[in-house]
C-alpha cells in the first residue's frame, strides 16, 4: 500500500501556507469594500501570457476570493464587425469599468498588436506605433485616477510542453494563441520583449508571474493586487501641470468681423442649394466607408441649435445623431470624461453632430473648476489623441465655434426673457456663464490655438447674423466633405 | 408686374393660425416640461405612412418646437449585422427612451413586417404572427407606463406623384418604400389596412394624418402630441388586476427531497467529467448558431456562486457572461424592468448567466411591494413571451432554483458570520429576507407554476448538499445543450 507520507515540517508549511492565504483573502476583501467606499480607481488587471499558464483560470480564483459583484470581466478575441470598422481602442473605451471596480481583462490591447507582430503581419514599425497609441491611452486612464496592474504569466518550455499534450486533456479554459509551434513561441517571447520595453512605465510596469504552482502563482497575484488597492486608496490625484503648457497670447475672438452679414433675399435659394449639395454628399458611395463628425460649440445664444437644424434637415434620420452633450450622469462622472464622447462617435457612412462637446473640459470644466487645472491642461492632448484616431479611421471631424458679441448676447437673452417660446432656453446658468466672459475668451483661445490641428481645425464663425452663421457653416461641411471624397 | 393679392380675410385667417400656432407650441414647451418634472412616460410617437407626406421633415419641426435637450429620434433601416442573429424585437428594446422623455420613430417595429408583406416576403399568417408580438410588446410598454402615439401620414395619388417627380427635385429627408410603382403602392395601402385592423387597440389607436399642407400636419400632430402628454400627466398607474391571474395550491417546495446527497469520493472526477463535456458541448459547430442563457435564482444562501462557478470554470471568457442582478440603478428605474436584461441577452455563441433575474418581479419585488399586484401579476405572461422570443431565435434558456430549508440556512447564515472570508455575503437584507419566508413559499410556487413552459421550465434542486446541487446542474446544462445541439 502506497502511502504519502507527510514529514511534520510539510505539515507545518503546508498550515503555514494556509494561513497566509486566508490573511490575504481577508484584507483583499476589506480592500475591495474600501475601494468600493470610496469610489475611488478603477482597478485593471490585464492577465496576458503564456496559454497554459491559467490566465482564465486565474481570473475565475479572484471571482471566489472576491465579492464577485463588483468585478468584471472584459474577455476580447478577434474584432468583430463593426469593431473593425472603428478606431482599434473604441472597444476598450467603450467598456471601461467605473470607479470603486474591478476589472480583468483577458486579450487585452496587447493582444492583437502581438499577436500580428508574432506573426509576420505587421512590421516592427506599425507596432511600434500601436504601442505608443497604447501607452497614450494607459497614460490618459493613469491620470484619470486608475490603476493598471499588466501581468505576464510566465510558464517554462518543459512545462508548455507538458501541458499542451492533448493525451493529458487538461481544461485550459482560453487560448489565445492557437497552436503556435516552439518557434512560434521563440518570435511571441522576442515580441512579448519588445513590447515590454515599449510599455513599461513607472505607473504600469509589466510584471512577470510565474505561474508552475496555480497556488503560488494566485498567491502572488492577490498580494500585487492588495498592494495595488492600497496603493489606489491613499493616493491622491495628480498634480503634475501639464508639461509645456502655456495660455495663448492670440485674440482670435477679438479679431473677428462681427459686422458680416448674409443677404436677406437669396438666404432661402442658397439654403437650398447647400442643403441639396450636403445631402448629395452624404449619398455619395464613398462616403459609406468615411463618416463625419460636426462639433458645434459657441458663445450661449449664438445660434448653435438653429445652425445645426439647417444642417440635419436635410439629412436622412436613420444614418444621423444630434447628441446634445448636458452636464455628466452618475454613471458617467465614474468614467473617464472622454469616455461618454467614445461611445457615440459615428460608424462608416453615419453623421454625428455633438451640440457642445468634449471641448466642454476646457471650457465649463475650467472655468468653473470643475476639474483640476493639470486636469484641463492634458485635455487639449488627449483630445487632439482622441480626434487624430478618429481622423485614421476615416471619420473627418470638423470643428465650429460661432461667436457673438457681449451686447449681441445680452439683447438674445433679453429677447428670450420675453418670449414665452423661447424662455426655456435661457437658464440662470446662461446669466452666470456671462459674467465669466474674460475667463471664458482665455479659454477660448487657448481652446482654438492648442487644439487646431491640421486634420481637424476650428472653423469660427461670427454669428451676429444668424443667416450668414448658418450658410457660412454649411458651406464649409459641403466643402470638406467634398474634399474628403475626392 | 405679378403681385399676390392678400384680401383682408386671408390676412386675418393668417393672423389666426399663427397666433393658434404659437399658442400650441406655448403649452407644448409646457406640458413636455411637466412631463420631465413629473418624470411620467416616456412618450413614443411613431411616424409611418407615405414616403412624400415628410416623415422626418415632422420630426425637425419637433425639434424646434420643443426642447431638444430631451427628444430623441429613433430612425431604423435595414437590421444589420449583430441585429438579424437576435429576435427581432430587441434593437427596439435596447434603445427604449426613459421616463420623461419623448422619442420619435421612423422605421418602427411596423416598418420591416409591412415592407415584407407587401412584397410578398412573408405570408399574411407571419405577418400576423409578427402583429401580435407587437401588440403584446406595446401593451407591455404602456402597462408600464408609456404612452403611444402611432401616427400614419396620408398623402393623394396626386400629389405623391407630384412629389415624387425627379424634376421637381425636391429634398425629401428620408424614403423607406423605395421606388415603388403604382400597383405596389396599393398592396402597401392594403397591408396597412390589415396591419390597422390587427394592432389599433384603444390605449395606442392609429391616426391618420393628412400631409398635403405640411403647416396644417404639424398643426394636426402638434395637437394630439398635447393632448396625449397631458393625459399622460394625470393618468394613474392602471389596477387592473391581471385577468385570470390565480395562486398556486402546489408545493413544489415543500415537495423536494432535502436529504440527497453527492458521493464525497467521486465529486471531483464527476465535477471534472461533466465540465469537460460541457466545454465540448460549447464548442460543438452547432452552438455557433445557438446560445445559452442560464437562470440562477435560489433560497438566499443556497449556493448560487459557488454552482455558477463551477459552470463557468471550464469556458471560454470571451464568450461568457455572468451578470448578477442587484437593485436597479437610477436609470434603469426609468425603463421597463425587462429592458436590463434585454441588454443582456447571449449573441449567438455565447453564454450568458444571470445570478437571480428579471424573476426579482415575481420574487423580491411582489414581497417587498416594490411593485403593484398587477404589476407582477402581469410579470408571468410577460416573462414567458420575453423567453420564447429568445428560443425562437434559438436559445437554450436553463432556469434553475436552488432550494435549501430554513434550518440550513440559519446555519449558513452563522457560518457566513463567523467568517472574515464570507461576512460580505450576509447583508441585513438577507436576515430581513428570512424573516418573509411564508411569503416568499408562495411566490416561488407562484412563480414555477406560472412560468414552467415546455420551452423553459423550472429545475429544482435540493442544495442542502452543495456538492449535489453542482453536480445536478451540470448534468441538467449537458443534457439540455446535448439535446439542443442533435
Amino acid at each position: 500500500m502506497a502511502t504519502i507520507c507527510m514529514t511534520s515540517k510539510d505539515k507545518s508549511a503546508q498550515k503555514r501556507r494556509k494561513a497566509e492565504l486566508e490573511n490575504l483573502r481577508e484584507e483583499l476583501l476589506e480592500a475591495q469594500f474600501e475601494l468600493r467606499k470610496t469610489n475611488k480607481g478603477p482597478i485593471l488587471v490585464l492577465i496576458t501570457g503564456n496559454d497554459f499558464a491559467g490566465k482564465a483560470e486565474v481570473i475565475y480564483t479572484f471571482y471566489e476570493w472576491l465579492d464577485p459583484r463588483f468585478l468584471h470581466t472584459r474577455a476580447f478575441g478577434l474584432p468583430q464587425g463593426i469593431e473593425r470598422r472603428m478606431p482599434w481602442l473604441w472597444r476598450y473605451w467603450r467598456t471601461l469599468p467605473p470607479t470603486g471596480e474591478l476589472a480583468f481583462y483577458l486579450g487585452s490591447w496587447y493582444h492583437q498588436p502581438l499577436m500580428r507582430l508574432s506573426r509576420g503581419q505587421i512590421s516592427p514599425t506599425t507596432f511600434k506605433r500601436q504601442m505608443q497609441e497604447v501607452t497614450a491611452f494607459e497614460q490618459l486612464l493613469i491620470d484619470e485616477g486608475a490603476t493598471l496592474i499588466k501581468l505576464w504569466l510566465q510558464l517554462s518550455d518543459s512545462d508548455t510542453r507538458k501541458r499542451a499534450d492533448p493525451a493529458l486533456n487538461q481544461t485550459v479554459a482560453m487560448r489565445e494563441w492557437g497552436d503556435f509551434s516552439a518557434a512560434d513561441y521563440e518570435k511571441v517571447r522576442s515580441g512579448a520583449q519588445y513590447m515590454e520595453e515599449l510599455t513599461s512605465t513607472t505607473e504600469a510596469p509589466w510584471i512577470r508571474v510565474p505561474s508552475q504552482d496555480p497556488q503560488e502563482r494566485d498567491l502572488r497575484i492577490g498580494q500585487i493586487l492588495l498592494q495595488a488597492i492600497r496603493q489606489q486608496l491613499t493616493s491622491q490625484p495628480s498634480q503634475h501641470p501639464a508639461y509645456g503648457w502655456t495660455a495663448s497670447q492670440n485674440e482670435r475672438l477679438a479679431a473677428l468681423d462681427y459686422t458680416l452679414k448674409q443677404d436677406k433675399d437669396h438666404y432661402q435659394q442658397q439654403l437650398s442649394t447647400l442643403q441639396q449639395r450636403l445631402r448629395q454628399l452624404v449619398q455619395h458611395p464613398k462616403f459609406a466607408r468615411r463618416s463625419l463628425l460636426l462639433v458645434f460649440e459657441g458663445t450661449d445664444a449664438a445660434g448653435k441649435g438653429g445652425t445645426i437644424r439647417r444642417i440635419t434637415q436635410c439629412l436622412d434620420p436613420r444614418t444621423l445623431r444630434v447628441h446634445g452633450t448636458r452636464a455628466p450622469t452618475e454613471e458617467e462622472r465614474r468614467l473617464p470624461y472622454l469616455w461618454r464622447f467614445w461611445r457615440r462617435i459615428p460608424a462608416p457612412g453615419n453623421v454625428v453632430v455633438f451640440d457642445r462637446s468634449y471641448y466642454g473640459r476646457v471650457l465649463v470644466e475650467r472655468v468653473e473648476g470643475f476639474c483640476t487645472e493639470p486636469q484641463w491642461q492634458r485635455a487639449y492632448r488627449e483630445i487632439n489623441d482622441f480626434e487624430r484616431q478618429l481622423a485614421d479611421k476615416g471619420t473627418l471631424v470638423i470643428k465650429f465655434w460661432l461667436a457673438i458679441t457681449q451686447d449681441e448676447q445680452l439683447q438674445r437673452f433679453q429677447a428670450r426673457e420675453g418670449s414665452p417660446l423661447k424662455r426655456y432656453k435661457l437658464t440662470d446658468e446662461d446669466w452666470r456663464n456671462r459674467k465669466q466672459w474674460p475667463a471664458y475668451v482665455q479659454a477660448i483661445n487657448d481652446m482654438i490655438e492648442h487644439t487646431s490641428t491640421q486634420l481637424a481645425p476650428w472653423h469660427l464663425i461670427p454669428a451676429e447674423d444668424k443667416r450668414y452663421a448658418r450658410i457660412q457653416a454649411l458651406n464649409i461641411v459641403c466643402d470638406q466633405l467634398e474634399a474628403a471624397l475626392k
